[in-house]
């Protein structure tokens, strides 16, 4: 089974807003067994985007999904140039108008559009390739499965809480739903190290008999503090199990999950498991700590809060660092993130306190403490501790591996209690 | 000028990680007024990565533009592919090697690595298309620009940290430099207005003369709160202007900016220019505005910190919330949303205090405060005040939204001021 993304947008291929439905679509596609040949960005251009369906059809793929498009202005176009790659004409559906015109009339000031152009986006949203299967909006925009050949075409709209549902929904339907059955979905394994980089696995990989990888096709991707290793098969999962086996095996102590869990899902999890809390003391990240640790659904069970101490009085203020620790130490020292740490765990009852304290840059780098200096500190109620980093890259890459650093030390931490 | 990208990599090709190279050279080129056909993410393959590229060059673009499979290992093909493509031998450089192995030797626990992986890894990272330019690492990857007939192949690493500085350097050089100075720059006017969805835009233009928009090319794209309308012209700016000017005219108090500047930029030139300070104190989004706040050089200016009240025992004890407002108006009311941004302004000693409370969901929800109910408070030397929110979407979409309509409050109080 093979596919193909085509995701559709002046805006995201000027590169004014990022794409998520195209990543979303190749997970969804990754884990059914269906191999994706392509995601593909185009702009609001009928006849590329018409192109672009029929030669992903034209090269065998059994699905083409596309997203964006299908809103009620005049560079909304999916739809026909859908109808055009498989040949069909675009259709109005008086029903599906009805539907619609509810949906929209629920739409901020509507109210206040003039009935003709109210008339004219709602024919434009309700008008689809003949034959297709609509899928109902979860917005206002319908989308539709349209079947071609053994193929099909799933046309799905742009904002991502529209397109995922509406997925779901296509996922389910004919012939969208056989083609994944027939997919029959490989075994994956994934296996994520901290503190590894890819020549050392390389040079482990080279002393394994030379037959240890047969039938897996291994995929390496490093990220901030980790190498995440995904072990693919195409049926059964036999062979990628027995290399998970020796990965775990070699890296025990660095291996942050060998099920696929992420960094985020293994300290939720470990969290949870103890009946622990945690709150946060973020400077040079200024939130982004707290931002990720709140990401998920039900953190408010183990996420108490924390304080964002740009300013060095708020530092001392909220967390009671004391000023003497900042004028000797200074504001990025392990001294004063061992104190931001112990300072908000008490401040909000925590189990721990983690914290962090550096310098993002690009400004504010001194020959004793460059850009990237970062020092992450955790608290429990036997103390505290800190850890020295010196993280390369801009400004957001160090405020980001800042922060996986602080969930792998609160991981340490948690591992070890 | 027509221009392809080609972004190579298992990791984002799987949905493992999301890529910001494609979307960064998307902007690139499209201030250089080149015209982007496509965005093409493939897989460590190496016939798929040869294919685009040569497809790109066969379809006539004078760009193309790789992203990653650079690294050391035995998926990192992509100098292979381009050398295939345009029909050159792959050549070891000797000198570039012991640039790279100088380079590598700085990596952590690369003495732990034996020097036949070593040399393995160097040799396979020096080896470049035969006559290609190469681009200087800024990690441990050389790039390379190979010319092709009129065209240019640019190869440059998958880590945005390397990629973005590396396509600099290739900009500087030739071929690229001629074909980016070819490609003249078009015309661009962005108008940012808040609270505007894309039907009444619609209506607004029907309203206009018929050649009102004549010679340019517009881009809609609505994001959390706010509509982005991009005006681009070929070549010159008149008609992109008039039109801008229409809008600003016909928008006036909504219009965020008419200059190209985003609401963060906004909002921080506002701060800058009154010698203002901020503090947040949020609730349901966890961080995210002070992440958004600080992700700014400079930040530091005009951002004091803040308090990430997650739980209600931390609105009470770091912000001062009375516990019978929380206990009678309930933590996600406009009286905890105006208390939180007093209590975080006096807090952190700020000109401006901005709250935010409310329930992301996907739990939580009442009949009478459902899940996206959301308030957002701002409290100045004159006191304190809230907006009822209603926001539709996920827990992810309704934070980023809650986030961005916190800035645009915080903008009206800057404007007001």
């Amino acid at each position: 089974m093979r596919a193909v993304v085509v995701v559709t947008g002046d805006e995201v291929l000027e590169g004014r807003i990022g794409d998520r439905n195209g990543r979303f679509l190749a997970q969804e596609l990754f884990a059914a067994g269906v191999e994706l040949d392509a995601v593909q960005f185009v702009g609001d251009d009928m006849a590329v985007i018409r192109d672009a369906v029929a030669s992903g059809l034209g090269a065998g793929a059994e699905l083409v999904i596309t997203t964006g498009g299908l809103g009620p202005t005049h560079d909304d176009l999916t739809m026909w140039a859908v109808a055009e790659a498989v040949g069909v004409p675009l259709v109005a559906d008086l029903a599906l108008a009805e539907v619609v015109r509810e949906r929209s009339s629920r739409h901020a000031r509507w109210a206040d559009i003039s009935p003709e152009v109210q008339h004219h986006s709602v024919m434009h949203q309700a008008s689809l390739p003949g034959g297709a299967l609509v899928l109902d909006p979860v917005g206002t925009a319908p989308g539709a499965v349209v079947a071609h050949g053994g193929s099909a075409v799933v046309v799905l709209p742009g904002p991502p809480s529209e397109c995922v549902p509406m997925w779901r929904s296509a996922a389910g339907v004919e012939p969208v739903a056989s083609i994944l059955a027939r997919a029959g979905g490989g075994g994956v394994r994934v296996v994520r190290v901290a503190n590894l980089i890819e020549a050392q696995l390389m040079e482990y990989l080279a002393t394994l008999p030379p037959d240890a990888l047969s039938g897996v096709r291994m995929g390496v991707c490093a990220r901030a503090g980790e190498l995440e290793v995904t072990l693919r098969q195409r049926q059964g999962t036999a062979a990628a199990d027995a290399v998970a086996d020796r990965l775990v095996a070699r890296y025990s102590d660095d291996v942050i999950s060998a099920d696929g869990r992420d960094l985020d899902t293994v300290v939720a999890d470990a969290l949870r498991a103890r009946g622990a809390t945690v709150a946060v003391a973020e400077s040079c990240t200024g939130g982004l700590l707290g931002a990720r640790l709140t990401a998920r659904p039900g953190s408010s069970e183990y996420v108490r809060g924390g304080v964002i101490a740009y300013d060095n009085a708020v530092k001392t203020a909220l967390l009671g660092v004391p000023p003497e620790v900042i004028d000797t130490a200074g504001a990025v020292s392990p001294e004063c993130a061992m104190a931001m740490a112990e300072g908000v765990r008490r401040a909000c009852e925590a189990t721990y306190g983690v914290s962090i304290t550096g310098i993002a840059g690009p400004g504010g780098g001194t020959p004793q403490k460059p850009v990237g200096t970062v020092f992450v500190g955790v608290a429990d109620a036997s103390g505290a501790w800190a850890e020295h980093l010196l993280l390369r890259g801009g400004r957001d890459i160090v405020r980001e591996r800042a922060v996986a650093q602080a969930l792998l030390a609160l991981r340490r931490a948690l591992v070890a209690s």
